[in-house]
């Protein structure tokens, strides 16, 4: 990756990592339902279900390329991991009875001010599936074009990142993005990108 | 597909579909904390993480193949998920400080009761990188042989199927196997089955 994107980056992830935690009562984004299921070869299994305020917590993920080829990755508080601080694709739940087209338009708009002048299916898939019905959809955009303002919530951080896609190669292997999310649509991308 | 192929999936699939849900308080295999992080732009986020029995959830998933080149995969209750069976290949959470070829062997094991001679590292990633901190790694498991029976706990009731790669491609194609950790390692596993 050239120096100058390096720099950019670092600084980013310097800006954004976790230093201090306060442990709190939950608050209920995250609710869990219970149930014994009753299978037809006469079998019953208890599971657990994990919801995402009160919905599946299903999302779309988007791929977004600029009109010049290049890549546009969200920077973010990813407060679970090593790393505190997350580089991957944008992406974000899906509204109810939304198509993942419309999310992933929103998603993209919101996190980056970028609209796409195509959208292109990737694969769709259960994030979790032995403990959760979410069920996403990874989305390619291409000829994407800067037209606005980044548009966050109140608790939401994310600075946007733009490089050539042989450094977002470079990001995948030096493991810097390792969602699940954006590895699958990576690799399902690569059929249109190269 | 072989039409016997089909027929054997098939039956593995009525044969664990759900077909009644009796909804108790849940007993807390799933967990939630929630902390506010201070981040080094001086802001603070509020963030909600997932356990799964007290633990982070990470597991190996792994992608099996047997000496004559046929594939394994697992069919088992997904109660969460439409068809409430899901297809997809051997996975099982590591147990603390294990390396992810033991899990891999050992799970592979305990649902097929099939053993590997060469296991290669596929990927590593977060599973839900936003409210968990679960990572996983994928692994490639081939020269496998049926050396045992399966073993698995009370409220586990996993099918395993055989079938050649192309017929591997086609499930995957007609939507038959929707987990992500399937699709991803099954994309990084291709470089070396092809």
């Amino acid at each position: 990756m050239r120096a100058e994107k390096w720099k950019e980056l670092k600084e980013y992830i310097e800006e954004l990592k976790t230093i201090r935690v306060e442990p709190v009562t939950p608050k209920g984004f995250i609710s869990t339902t219970g149930a014994y299921y009753y299978l037809n070869n006469g079998e019953r299994i208890y599971r657990e279900r994990i919801e995402k305020n009160h919905q599946d917590g299903s999302a779309a993920v988007v791929m977004p390329i600029t009109e010049n080829g290049e890549c546009i990755l969200s920077v973010e508080p990813r407060v679970h991991t090593k790393a505190t601080v997350g580089i991957g694709f944008p992406a974000g739940y899906m509204e109810e009875g939304e198509h993942y087209f419309d999310t992933a338009r929103r998603e993209l708009m919101e996190e980056t001010g970028y609209q796409a002048s195509h959208l292109q299916y990737l694969t769709e898939f259960y994030q979790d599936e032995g403990c959760s019905a979410a069920y996403n959809y990874g989305v390619l955009a291409t000829g994407c074009r800067k037209c606005g303002d980044q548009k966050l919530d109140r608790d939401e951080f994310v600075r946007y990142f733009t490089c050539y896609l042989d450094e977002v190669e470079e990001l995948f292997h030096k493991k810097y993005i390792l969602g699940s999310n954006s590895q699958l649509i990576y690799e399902k991308a690569k059929q249109y990108i190269k």
